[in-house]
């Protein structure tokens, strides 16, 4: 699975994937994980972060340096074929959503605040 | 479950919780079906999204008009007592990021196309 993403300190940009599955799995396990391991290699790349709920809504969070290498991305020519597999067979709809990411803070716990569990 | 959420058109911010839970359940569940009800009741409040897998890894994004809001929302008064819970208890690990989402585009399925599935 794929983790918290670590990324450098902002601005940078995310683009949030937000999307209903359809009923249709057929190869989209095996492009996921393809399309995860081309993105790591695009320049501009930061991190990723992924969650599918049991009902089939997924949300993908990917982090970039700048619009220009989230662009490069979206023309992939692998990444154009699994777009047009996505429409045609894998999802029921989804939102994508390019942003600049502003400011963060994050927390984690550390093992002593455990012990108290 | 919370559904791909339809907002208006950009600019708009987005708020990207990404987390990894404790094996903590206690109170969890309610607290979040509470904050999604009270967060829904903030000015400038826009849409929700949010998806967990199985393995514990949750993103959750929350749209709103302002940057103002967001501030706003973060400050009220019960959304502050799940904060301080979600750090002693639920949470392992978060990243909040906030972000203003520059531009957006879309899919959905019609009706015709689910035959050909």
């Amino acid at each position: 699975m794929i983790n918290v993403a670590k990324v450098p300190e902002p601005p940078y940009y995310a683009v949030i994937f937000t999307s209903r599955r359809t009923l249709d799995d057929k190869g989209y396990a095996e492009m996921a994980d393809e399309m995860v391991t081309l993105a790591k290699l695009q320049p501009g790349f930061l991190g990723i972060e992924s969650a599918r709920d049991a009902d089939g809504v997924g949300i993908t969070v990917s982090y970039w340096d700048s619009e220009e290498s989230i662009r490069a991305w979206k023309e992939n020519e692998r990444h154009r074929v699994a777009q047009e597999l996505g429409h045609k067979k894998w999802y029921e709809r989804f939102e994508t959503r390019i942003c600049r990411v502003e400011r963060e803070y994050g927390f984690k716990k550390s093992p002593s605040e455990d012990a108290d569990g």
